[in-house]
């Protein structure tokens, strides 16, 4: 190479760069389609009260994966579903050897949930490749929209995603009678390729999800959007009081084991012991069954669920042990005893790439909004795809903090924040070598 | 009427009613037979635990009225059933005019109950009637043995008894399905005929109800036979507390309105107050329902039951008045609010007749047993009978207080001396003009 030619490529690697950015910062989504497509979504399990009951593996679930996978293919993308259920738009990228860049969330819903959790992300993605396709954008990485499989009853899709999953786990009972292999056989996956199927650490060059804060931090404050440090740790078990069930006429006061007033008393603990410590940390008792459950019987015995979360996972560790011991205190008051709580194994709290927030950051401030560092309190598909490769997360405000109710609601412009603050984010992700 | 004709009707106004006495005092009732009729009847209805569920008017409750309507008319009662679904074996009386004598109890049980409530009282009924027959005994008065129908959940045969009721009751869905109208008949009682049945006040010589205590006292003080005062009067209400469900992850501490935590506090609160009064009131909440009751949503409704207990009427208001002011504190503590209860129409406390009471006390000492005072925290359908007649009711211990459950247990002795004091009572009450 001689002098002419250095400086040539001295001149495209620094101006043509330049020139060939320059216009894509000023490229926008398009926020209204990204509306009309969560509304034409909406239809799918819709329930009486305006929100969905889209449960994964539901027919109206199934419907809707088919609605989507058309929407997908209408602006470019080659669909998919791959073993694990994962429904999953591919772009392939003009740089050889580049990995792909994941964005997407999921449309799956709780029972009786709202029209935006997973839905907003999911639509927003296939947004972002509908604009670039529209500019003529040439990506350079693989882009990949990734609709994840039955988020809300366990991160099922994204877990099989990084994988690999058992076949005694895909033999086991989940829903309807069916087993998680006819489940997942049901939307599509293969699930006798699924003890084979993973994806390694190291195979993406990152995973975006933007999704609503399902909180009201954002709301509240007034902050186009939240820039996620990680995802919390849920510690969360089954606790089973027991004392002894009698008549309730008839049983003297001073003879009871009411196994309904140790709970009360360890409910109210939990909010005690949760709040004394400073810091973001929440504690529920969300579940509560009382047994036999009768106006005239004295409760012999009561489950009941305690879930803690933070993204310090040794704070929780400290809490807990608070309400164990005033717990063993409150049994030895009511005459009653309780089961050594069943913890469920917790997901590690998964933190947010460092370098991908500030992409995030500046993609937000670049449109003119204004951020907020803030843990994600909900668990994600984010925090699985978070052990394979650079994870962030996008938030937007939900209107009275409201989630999983018919009631959720983000506004149409917050919408559109979303939308932008990702393709944004894509973008300068495709510009990383 | 010559003079000897004087001196002989004096003679056998006095001798011959002490000689034709004499030995009814020492006649006993076959206990052994009760106990092989509870084991009998226990296989209608079993559950797995070793008790019953035979629920009013279910197809358990209808085999088993149709076994013992067999064993009544094997003692020579005539069976029928009236038009409110009771079971009702009749012997006639031998003096004109007389009214006739009732006694029984109820078979259908509570659902997951046991094998002595209820089946007790109605087996020594109709083994008082197999013991006089035996021993050729002539009764004065019509003897009654009256199996009422569906006491558990609402003293329903009893109720129509003392009737009437209206046709708008019986049009009422009751269970499974089924109008309360449609489930007298599924038992051979006539609905139609219910608007104009009822059995007035004065109709009556006596109604007699043997029943396990279903509580510990005289098991605990060793006992042998309760005599009871009177049935307390019952205040039950339903009472819905609501706040708001949210996501428990995302919901900061300080913005929640957790209902749960608002009724944790109030099922503490009614066990606070109802002991800080002198007394034998006794006060519960038997039911608590969470809504929406999954571990990770922030309850946002629960639905209670609140139930208290005493011969004293006045006292159980000044007991929730107490209770609905600390309520009061602790819906505005929470950010909740509560419905003000829905008091079901209470039954009025029903004192046993003194002299029956006294019948029975000297009844329960002629067989040597000991004997003691004590009000009926539970409800029976005698307190439906003393609207219309002399009432009493005789008591025998609970192993343990336990009641309304499968580990209900009453000694084949006290079973024995339950059917004595019936035996006995009955004959001296069948004395008297």
């Amino acid at each position: 190479m001689d002098r002419r030619q250095l400086i040539r490529a001295a001149l495209l690697a620094s101006v043509a760069p330049r020139a060939a950015f320059a216009a894509p910062r000023r490229w926008r989504a398009d926020g209204r389609r990204v509306s009309e497509w969560l509304t034409a979504l909406s239809r799918f399990g819709a329930n009486s009260d305006g929100g969905v009951s889209r449960t994964g593996f539901s027919d109206a679930d199934v419907e809707g994966r088919a609605w989507l996978r058309e929407i997908m293919e209408s602006t470019g993308l080659t669909a998919q579903v791959d073993p694990a259920g994962n429904l999953i738009g591919k772009l392939p990228g003009t740089v050889p050897g580049l990995k792909p860049l994941l964005f997407g969330s999921h449309i799956d819903s709780v029972p009786h949930g709202g029209n935006y959790d997973g839905d907003l992300g999911s639509l927003a993605a296939v947004e972002v490749i509908a604009t670039l396709k529209e500019r003529g954008y040439r990506n350079r990485h693989p882009l990949w929209v990734t609709v994840w499989c039955d988020e809300e009853r366990g991160l099922t899709g994204s877990r099989g995603f990084v994988g690999p999953v058992s076949a005694e786990q895909l033999a086991r009972p989940y829903v309807e009678g069916l087993t998680l292999g006819e489940c997942i056989r049901k939307v599509g996956g293969d699930p006798a390729a699924m003890a084979a199927y993973r994806n390694d650490p190291g195979s993406i060059a990152a995973y975006i999800e933007l999704h609503i804060e399902q909180g009201g931090v954002l709301d509240q404050s007034g902050i186009d959007v939240g820039v996620v440090e990680g995802i919390v740790t849920i510690r969360s078990a089954a606790v089973t009081i027991t004392g002894f069930a009698n008549h309730a006429g008839t049983t003297p006061m001073g003879e009871r084991k009411n196994a309904l007033l140790a709970a009360a008393e360890l409910t109210l603990v939990v909010d005690r012991v949760v709040k004394r410590h400073p810091g973001r940390q929440v504690g529920t008792v969300g579940r509560l069954d009382v047994h036999p459950g009768a106006s005239n019987v004295i409760p012999g015995q009561v489950d009941l669920t305690i879930e803690l979360r933070d993204l310090d996972a040794g704070k929780l560790e400290t809490v807990w042990n608070e309400i164990r011991a005033e717990g063993d205190a409150i049994m030895q008051r009511w005459g009653t005893s309780w089961t050594p709580p069943d913890w469920r194994a917790p997901n590690a709290a998964a933190y947010a790439d460092p370098a991908v927030r500030s992409v995030i950051g500046a993609a937000a401030s670049g449109l003119g909004l204004t951020t907020h560092s803030m843990p994600s309190g909900a668990g994600h598909d984010a925090q699985m795809l978070a052990r394979i490769g650079p994870m962030g997360m996008i938030f937007v405000p939900s209107v009275g903090g409201i989630s999983h109710s018919p009631r959720e609601y983000t506004r149409p412009n917050d919408v559109a924040n979303g939308a932008n603050v990702l393709l944004q984010t894509i973008l300068r992700l495709d510009e990383e070598p």
